[in-house]
């Protein structure tokens, strides 16, 4: 087993940065950058984590520059950090030991679709909007939207997942394959075009959530799946959050093929009134979506009708017109601006976690009291059919008294999932910010991880700092 | 990166083998044999590979059990082979260095329905219809069926799926955590309860498939379905197997949720016809089953319907009343017993390849030609929803020439999957048989299983010689 130490300590500061830069700045002339603004833009963080901006950024154009990057930097030990679009959220591209951004958002070429099979291959750097304009023509559609216009390569690397999960899954399930450039530099393919295969370790979903800790992704092939035939949606009232969580948690139990299932609590369905000019009754409400044939999804938002009245919720308001739903839905997508105007001057420090479908009421119900205890301004808002749920705390970044009693109430938030056999993130990742809490929802598995990384990194080049507490 | 060599050669034949052996009769008693008819048994193989016993068999009975006797075997460097129900494919219970194999049928204990979630745990001794035996009055069913009533710590270390995956997924995609003894005899947790997480390396996707080389699955959750309300099904002939699959690619790309959609060839029919008394018309067929509400399996059938007359197949015959639907998929899962009746002295040789859908037409025709032109008696049976398919070769394992014959179709067979983007094996795994073929599908990649392999398993004592081909 990995001697957890040894990871620690392998990645000094990045002392031969210099070398390395020049080295890069002599082989990608401009594309090799050291500006102030670029760096700190390159360790952008959305949260309350501290800007920790790398010695360069370069930007990619190929897996070969990637690989190319890569040995230069390993043989240096300066670390390596993968930069897609930059919006994750907990901290991923931040460069602790500095080290070099390898910035892959111009490696953005849609190699192939496969319509006949539902698959197509990518760069790391294309975004998920911009593989939906592209297969727009072919009645093909890639379902993970966690919201940002994030690129495939990030999303895969954190495991990202977002309002359509309930239905199609996250990227643990999208992705088929990959190219990846390991810590030595070798550019190595796992997976394959086939549905499934037996042949040996599953490489793919190793990769798939180390966020860049194992290698960096520079090709993916991904799962598209059909566009339905029909989609129906609206929004559905519940006098409180623990009726709503109940009717979500029928719907599952049911097997309602339900595409989309969100919950908005009253402060967050207000913030979005405001920001995104809708008019509903300022109540817990689910944001719902049907896909399937034009009765298939009658059938599916007939059947959901019944079970929100026995909860007490409705009258469900059908969002038929296209033009309704795309309000609804970008209602929804905002709703992190939406809550941060509840408060302009606010900065924002925003969470996630996941549990069985059975706690999920309780699990928001206690985390909405310990909100009102704490005193907070925190909507929550979730993906609530998977029992994964976000709260986004709007405090003041200045004033440590204010984020530490907001880490406070992360870190009780993180463990009451982990104890109620959920997870510390569902969808963000672990990034800096969910570190200290893997132990105790892994316990001994971690010293496993550890080995792993140990193994494929023996000289903690790739993303150090991340995911891995350093004990 | 491993160093391969290092990790064929750390397993010495089990020099310590008697050692290990009268520890474990003084802990285990009568639990532990080394009875030649039970070490056999224990190796058996349903393929032409040669059974090598293990040096004795031990009966666990818990966790703790299986980690006193890995600890033990560790600490003399023995090897540990982890048993279910020996209805593997491809010798993964076979002992090419001696060992202990550790039989855990005896932990059989379903732990926990968590119906309101969708979730059990059980014991990794617990057979697949077993399982669905204790839901009956649940309403819900565990959906993954490989034909064999498989324990499900065997389905889950080779990654198996069968006639639902099309619908269901995989052992993939229905574990959802794992109690996992190590290498080094810790008792370890991998995954959780809830939907999704993003929470560190996905262990459990990395132990499901690697078929007791890693650790030994003790404990297993599992995601459960509700049983469909309504369920039709029936057969559907075709002109040729060119026909079937285009009917098939359509189909799935059509998003059709079918269940089950399983090509027969000609030769298959005959032999179902004559084993389980259907009076099928003898051309290549699709047998198919439709879950859903009463309404939506109509929908389903007809749009089926309506392709298969676009390739000129039909009539659909129905299979209404549930006895006959009973009657069919008995015949469909007694296909490998109806294939060998065609010729009762003779041994089979089975084998799987999965390519992607829009292959399938010319990969099942390519392999028609190579058995025909070969001189294999042969019949085709396949998961063709899913790319995947198995031949089954009549042969006569003590002629030499029959037997390299059949290797060596079964050869040409796993590279033309592979080199039309497949795999060398869709469910079967690899075991001895497939580790040939792993370096032309992976690639380099087989190097990084190479070095998870020596970072779990430094000594090379869980269940060695599978998976990795030792160079």
């Amino acid at each position: 087993m990995a001697d957890t130490a040894e990871i620690a300590q392998a990645a000094s500061p990045s002392e031969h940065a210099g070398e390395v830069i020049q080295h890069l700045k002599n082989r990608f002339a401009d594309r090799c950058t050291t500006s102030k603004a670029l760096r700190e833009q390159h360790a952008h963080t959305t949260t309350w984590l501290q800007n920790q901006p790398p010695d360069a950024v370069v930007f990619a154009e190929s897996t070969q520059e990637v690989a190319e990057i890569v040995k230069l930097c390993a043989e240096f030990g300066v670390p390596v950090i993968p930069f897609g679009t930059g919006s994750s959220l907990e901290g991923h591209v931040n460069a602790p030991l500095g080290g070099v951004s390898i910035d892959v958002s111009r490696m953005n070429r849609v190699l192939e679709v496969n319509a006949e099979d539902l698959d197509c291959r990518v760069e790391a750097g294309v975004t998920r909007k911009q593989i939906n304009a592209d297969l727009r023509d072919t009645g093909l559609f890639f379902p993970i939207d966690p919201g940002a216009d994030a690129s495939l390569g990030g999303m895969a690397a954190t495991r990202a997942s977002g309002t359509n999960a309930v239905r199609y899954g996250t990227m643990k399930d999208a992705v088929l394959g990959l190219t990846v450039v390991t810590a030595d530099g070798r550019i190595i393919k796992t997976g394959g075009r086939a549905r499934k295969s037996s042949a040996g370790y599953d490489l793919t979903r190793l990769f798939v959530g180390s966020e860049g800790t194992l290698g960096v992704m520079t090709e993916l092939t991904l799962r598209l799946h059909g566009q339905p035939e029909a989609i129906s949606g609206g929004v559905c009232p519940f006098p409180d959050v623990h009726a709503a969580c109940n009717a979500v948690i029928s719907t599952i139990q049911m097997g309602i093929p339900v595409a989309r299932i969100e919950l908005l609590d009253s402060l967050q369905v207000r913030a979005c009134n405001a920001y995104s000019k809708l008019d509903l009754e300022e109540t817990p409400t689910l944001f719902l979506e049907f896909h399937g044939s034009a009765a298939g999804v009658r059938e599916q938002s007939e059947t959901f009708s019944d079970i929100a009245a026995e909860y007490g919720g409705g009258p469900f308001r059908w969002a038929t017109a296209p033009e309704d739903r795309t309000k609804l839905w970008s209602a929804r997508h905002d709703a992190y601006w939406a809550g941060k105007a509840l408060k302009p001057a606010a900065d924002i420090m925003v969470t996630d976690v996941c549990v069985p479908i059975s706690r999920l009421a309780d699990c928001v119900t206690d985390t909405a009291a310990d909100i009102a205890e704490t005193g907070l301004l925190a909507p929550i808002v979730g993906h609530v059919g998977d029992g994964n749920f976000h709260v986004q705390i709007l405090t003041d970044r200045s004033d440590a008294d204010a984020v530490r009693k907001a880490e406070a109430f992360i870190g009780r938030l993180a463990e009451r999932a982990i104890d109620m056999g959920g997870t510390c993130t569902g969808e963000h990742g672990v990034g800096q910010g969910k570190q200290k809490y893997l132990r105790r929802e892994h316990g001994e598995g971690l010293e496993l991880m550890h080995a792993i990384k140990q193994a494929l990194d023996p000289h903690n080049v790739m993303n150090p700092g991340k995911i891995l507490p350093q004990s």
